[in-house]
This record gives C-alpha cells, structure tokens and sequence, in this order.
C-alpha cells in the first residue's frame, strides 16, 4: 500500500489525486463536501473564481481524449488558472526529449500542476513519484488502472440522489476488465461504505482479482440488478479490446444492454449512470439513456464541479469559508 | 420560411445568429448600429471589455478553418469570455458519440455558446433546433448556405463608406453557386433596401433559383460593372468544385477576374471587397486588391466588430446604453 | 550591416527582436537588467501581472516546436496577454494564402505583436520588413540563422553565476554549422565583451565563416576545454543534418561528448549549459547534465524571464520603475 501514500503529504491532507484506493473515507467526504461549493458557479452568469489566478496548469495528455481535456480545461479556467494543452505525441519527445526531462522543463517554467492522461497502467503514479516537491498531479486515466476524478463525480452524483452510501446497493455492468473507471468506483464505494457492491458481465470481462475488492459477481443481469439502488453502465471499450471477448455487439447488447424491462428489476426509484460517451444500442437503450431514471448528464455537470474540488483541495486554495457547505 | 423563426425568441430579439435570411432590417441595423461601439476597441492599447467575462463560448469546427475560428476567438477573447476551440475530427466523435450526445454534454458543461462551423448544408439550424433553451448558436458557415456574420460585416464596410443603403448598385462577381457568403449577402443587401444588386458569373457558377432573390443577372462583367458602387469578388472555391465548371483559371480571370480597366466600368468612387483570402491573379488582380478602391482589410478588422456585436446581443449583455452610437 | 537596423526604432529603442548581431553592448545589458524583475514572478503564487493586458500576441509557427512555443505562451500569459496559437501547417496557406497576405489580415485582426519560428533563415526578418509599423516581432528561430532569446537567456544565465563578462572564457561545443542558437550566443558573448570566445567541434560541423566572428577554433575538447569558465554544449541536430557529417552518434559522443573526466579540464568553478532538449549519451553524458555543475534546468527558467522582459520592452511597458532592479 505505500505506493499510494505518494497522494498524501506528511500533514494528511491531499497532495496529488493519482487513485481512490487506500483514501481515508473521510477524504473522500471533504471531496464531496466541497464540490457542493462548486455546482452554482456553473449556473452562475459569470462562471469564473478566482481561487488559481496565476497558477499554471499543464494539461498533459499522452493519449488523445477531447472530452476528458476539455472538463479538466474548463475546470482549470473557471478558476482563473493559466493552461497549457500539451498533446505529447507531437510534442517534444518527437526529438527524443525523455519523459523526465520533460518534467523537468516544465518544472523549470514554473508549472504548478500537471493533469496526466496515459494510455500505460501506472504513468501518473511514475510521474507524481519524480516532480519537484510543489508540483501536484491529477491523474487523469492511466490504462486500465484508474481515473479517480470519474469515479468522484460518480459519487457526487450518488450522493446528491441517495444521501445515505450505507443503505445502498450499487451494480457496476460490463466491461470490468478493461475499465479503469470500474476500478476507481469500487475503491470509492467500499471506502464510502455502501452496503454492498455488484459487478456484472461475462467471464470473459470479469477480472479474476476483482473478487479480492469486496464485490460480489454476477454474469446474469436480471439476478444482479435486482433490488439495486444504482446502476453504473460501462463503456464498451471496442477501441480496447484484443481478441474476441465477446460474441458480437448484438449478442452483448441482449445479454448486458440496459433495456426498460432489465431496468424494472432495480428498485423502482433506481438511477442509472455512465460514464460516457455512450454507445446507444450496445450498452444502453436510447430509451434508458434518455429516461427518467438516467442521471447520465448530471454526471456531466457534476464533473465540473468535482474536478474544481479537486484542483482547489491539492493546491491549498479552497473555498472560502463562509461560502462552505456545513 | 418557420424554419428561420428559430432566430428570433419570444420577444423578438436575436436568438441565435444562423442566416440573413427571413430577419427584419431593423435587427439588422441594430447589429451594424451595435458593432459600432466595438470597431474602437480594436485600437485600444487594451483591446479587452468584460461584458461576457464568465461566458464560456465553444468553437465547434466541423471543418478546419484557422482564420475564420481566428475571428471568431480573438471577438470572444475581447469580450473576455472563455474560449473552448474543439476541432471535431480530433474529437469524441472519433469514440463514435453521436453529434446530439456532444452537444447534451457541452450543455451539461454549462457552454453558454456554439460557433458552428460545418461542410453541410442546414448544420447550424440542425444544432440551434436541438440546443437547451439557454444556449445560443452562431453559424461560422456551412456548406453552400449560409455564412451570416460575413455578410453583415460586409453590410458595416459599405455602410462606413456609402451611408445610403437605398441609393447603391452591388455586384456580386463570381462563383455565387458554391457560395454561402454571396446567399447570406443576397439576402441582407435586399433586406436593407438597395438599389440593385447583381451577380455576375459564367452560367455554370450561377444556380438556377437565383433570379427568385430578386437580383439582376449577368454573365457579362463589363456590362455588370457599369456604374455599380459596390463590387463584391468572391473567392474561387477551388476545393469545393466538383468536375469542371471553369474551363481553367487563366480563362476565368481573363473573363471574370477583376482589372483596373474592368474597375473603371464601375463608378469612380466605387468600393472592391473580397471575403478572403484572395486568389491573387484568379479571381483579382493585385492591382486592385491592394489598390485605393479596395477596402478588403478593412472588412477583416470590421468582422471582429461584427462578431463581438453578435455575441453581445444574443448573450444580451450588451454595451453600455451611455457610450452606445446614437 | 543595415539589414539589422530595423530592430531598432529612430529613437534607438529596440521595436523587433529578431537577432544578437549588430545589437549595442547597452541594449543587451537592458534586457538582462530588465529580465531580473521577472525572475521572481515564476516563484510567487499569483504568476501574473497586467503589464500587457489587452494585447494580442499570435504564435506564428511554421516549424512544430511545443518546446519554445510553450515558453513564449506562459510569457505572454504570465504578461496577461491573449494568445493566438497558429499552426501555418494547418492554416489559411493550405488555401494558397501568400504569406504577406496572412501577414496583412493579422494587423487588420488587431494583433501586436508577432512570435515567428520558421525553418528558412531569414524569414522573420523578411516578416519584419513587411509587417505595419505598430506590429512587433521577436524571433524564436528561423533556420541555422539566430535564435535571439535563446542566446539572450543564456547570457542571463552567465551573468547570474560569473557577473563580470570581461573575465571570462566561454566553450560553445558541437554542431556549430547548423546552430542558430550558437550564431546568436557568439554575437551576444563578444558584444557583452568576454575574454574569450571558444567553438569546439569536428570540421564537418564548423562553418568557415566562423573565423571571422573573432571565435577561436578547436577540434580537440580537451585543449578546448582548459580553463573555460562556462561550458556551452549544443544539441546534436540529428534532424536537420543532411549526408554524414559524423561517423555515428557513439564516436561523437567520445571524442565531443561532456563526461565528468572532460569537465575536469575546465575550471572548478565552470558551469555547464544546453539548450535543451538534450541528448543524453550523445553530446552529454547524465552524469554531468544533472551534476552540480549544470544549470541547463536554470535556463528553462531564465527563458521564462528573458521573454517576458523582451517582449514588455518591445512593446513599450516596462516593469514599473519602483520595481526596477537597480
């Protein structure tokens, strides 16, 4: 477990944000808490604080996602940071520039925090483990390991629909193997303490350690859906895959595919989420993605505000107290 | 003509900016009368006010175009709003998000604006009709229909010269087929209430349905000129032709490439424009593109005016009534 | 010599920044004196001051270098400038806009200032010369011809470690025939009056010109080395070399590489410097690139400074005078 204490600094408090596995509960809270500060400015006419004036924010994104640069993008302005858009690939290591003496450099230009994006398990921790002691890393998706921001907004919204994580029961559907957004939310929910967790999909999806985090496991969704109080659909990650693991979309989406008469096996006031962007017709129904239940673009706007949290927290600006949420 | 009506909102005010087409001259002339206040701003030392500070306004270029997103981002930045720029190829429709998902989750990220860039046809309405209620809509161009903004910003530079609206001739010279900018122009030089406005073009560059816009048609440009006070080139959209509608370059300058000897067919006093970039030596002479007749650059400074003037009042922040033009 | 001129305006301040030669001893000596007052913004926790707020600086990049493009961006951002980055690659040149054209519709955009790296020698000089007189440019690297900031940083960097120029002994190391920056070091170093001025390198990558600079010549490191006070090792350009001009990347490494044995022939006291990005194993060995002579990570730092006090000079906004280093 020490690999991970790198996220925490000598006093307790929060110095990166590399993965939600082996974070105190009441961190997670304190993210929580004081996101709930953030949700009005995206509402507000003017959507901007100035909590990070002056601070430089490298976005550095070794795998290409537009969706993902442009919250952390968004987030950054809207607390007046300064950022930096670095796409790798057509960047300095095409003259062999190494990793670290990238860092470095960025290091050198005064750069106070780096938001890391990588196709390779493991990059953000490797990174956050080699920069100068003032810089603080968010890591935005490494591989198959974790994407912790994802899972917070997650939790956010959870809360923000079912209070109390102790009472709830929370299915996870699809592609576990593959899914680093997966992993994240299975630490946050056992950590947040909800009263039991699921994740259901095929053998061929199922990592073989999951069993080890405190899940139970299913391969029939009706069984595993019944009496959930969320669902949590995965992408199906096509562009992931090596080999045939599953027989065809098609025959995925009857098996795994979220359809108003799987749904009606969840509590009836359950609400399904994704992480998107969604794949209508193979992992979800139009009519469930778009229905009363699906809080999918809540998710989106609570991203927002969660990685504004996050920002904020790491780099000892919060809130001020008077605004908090009690 | 309901399709247009999305423009305009209860109240009649400007919506969203899509087309010169079905709009009222009095919004129009509002739009020109507004620019006014910005085209000092431009030469300010600090050429920034804060009337969309906060705003979060994204460029969603469907097809590249560095100069007009240019445009569009310097107005935005001296209006001091957030520019998000988002090239659509590079983008999540890569992962196969729907064009309507991207949108729901630029509304859930609290966007406040779309400039819409697009190849085809009826793009901007397609996204204005299927925006919240709450986010306005630019159209930088799309396919052969309309491109709105450089007709108005065309419809400023001949009114800081000529004044009287009622009293001029135009010409439009060149490829009206392929041509949004003229169909947006047409439009709006008839709905301030020309004179006479002419097209001039080979028969193969000239669509049909023109002669139903109530302009006079020509294949002749010497006799098109004459005693026209505004002469409007057009570029030669060499990449958007399909088979051979010219015979070749040389001959379309010989016969419709602008001259000072075909100028001086025009009235003395007479004004050139072209939307840019010129094809120096196809559809213009050098002579004349940078000759005293020629107003091309102003009509680049102009359309950043046009553009802070659009933004301004369809986000309804508009500039202080006391330094307002009277 | 009365190409250079005009960087410098009637009244003898500098308007461009396009290259050391034919600088005055006083105008250098201004800028390092200038630069001082920024080196401390990177260290505060709001890295912003409004010196150019308001002000339009485009990125004109004809060449891809994330590397210098970033250092000007944070500059420029940490000035409060707007940025305009443009990619030529993918630009309006793609419709077959000339260069003086795109040159024309900047000024008319309101842009102030010009930051050109181009693969041709030269080529921000010629944009100098046509650009309109309240437009300012500054070079960041045109062909195997100057790279004046980079030069200039370097000399900031001396000065901070060795202050009197007069006493020292500088070894420029390497591929000197493909090295804008070297070109640019030697004129900043023998205006700013140094003892001596060594160019150590096989013949293949010495240029014959270079006699004439007033530089001493050697192809053996070791006799070059003895008694420097400053070490300035260049990158191997592999990607601009054209034939062999060296028999492989390891024989250059032994007989030009910096190893702790060849530093041992320098002074005790001599500092080492690099560009960036480095090669390691090629022209440096790890071992002296992160040892306690180098200062290669300073000059990233330094770079941030340098062009935050060119760029707040060429535009006429000085840090304020109460501020002023003395």
């Amino acid at each position: 477990m020490k690999q991970y204490n790198i996220q925490i600094d000598e006093n307790g408090k929060l110095r990166h944000f590399l993965t939600t596995e082996g974070l105190k509960r009441q961190l997670l809270v304190d993210i929580l808490d004081h996101a709930e500060n953030f949700t009005s400015v995206g509402n507000r006419s003017v959507k901007k604080i100035p909590l990070l004036r002056g601070n430089t924010i490298a976005n550095l994104f070794f795998e290409p996602s537009t969706r993902t640069r442009t919250t952390f993008e968004l987030a950054a302005k809207r607390l007046s940071a300064d950022v930096l858009n670095i796409n790798i690939n057509t960047s300095a290591t095409t003259k062999g520039e190494s990793l670290l003496d990238m860092l470095r450099n960025l290091e050198a230009m005064h750069c106070d925090m780096f938001v890391v994006r990588h196709s390779q398990s493991g990059a953000a921790h490797f990174i956050a483990r080699h920069v100068a002691p003032h810089i603080r890393v968010i890591n935005a998706g490494d591989g198959s390991h974790a994407h912790p921001t994802q899972a917070m907004l997650d939790m956010f919204t959870i809360r923000r629909h079912k209070k109390e994580f102790a009472d709830l029961r929370v299915a996870i559907v699809g592609d576990i193997l593959h899914s680093r957004v997966a992993r994240s939310q299975i630490h946050a929910l056992t950590t947040l303490g909800v009263h039991e967790v699921r994740v259901i999909g095929p053998e061929t999806l199922l990592p073989r350690e999951v069993q080890n985090l405190g899940v139970h496991i299913y391969h029939d969704l009706h069984a595993g859906l019944a009496n959930v109080d969320v669902i949590i659909m995965l992408r199906l990650q096509r562009e992931r895959m090596t080999g045939a693991l599953i027989p065809s979309e098609r025959e995925y989406f009857e098996l795994y595919g979220l359809t108003p008469e799987k749904l009606a096996f969840a509590k009836p006031d359950a609400i399904v989420m994704h992480p998107g962007p969604i794949n209508r017709g193979v992992e979800i129904s139009s009519e469930v993605a778009d229905g009363p239940h699906s809080v999918i673009l809540e998710q989106v706007s609570n991203g927002i505000a969660i990685r504004m949290a996050v920002m904020s927290i790491i780099m000892g600006n919060r809130f001020g107290n008077d605004e908090e949420r009690e």
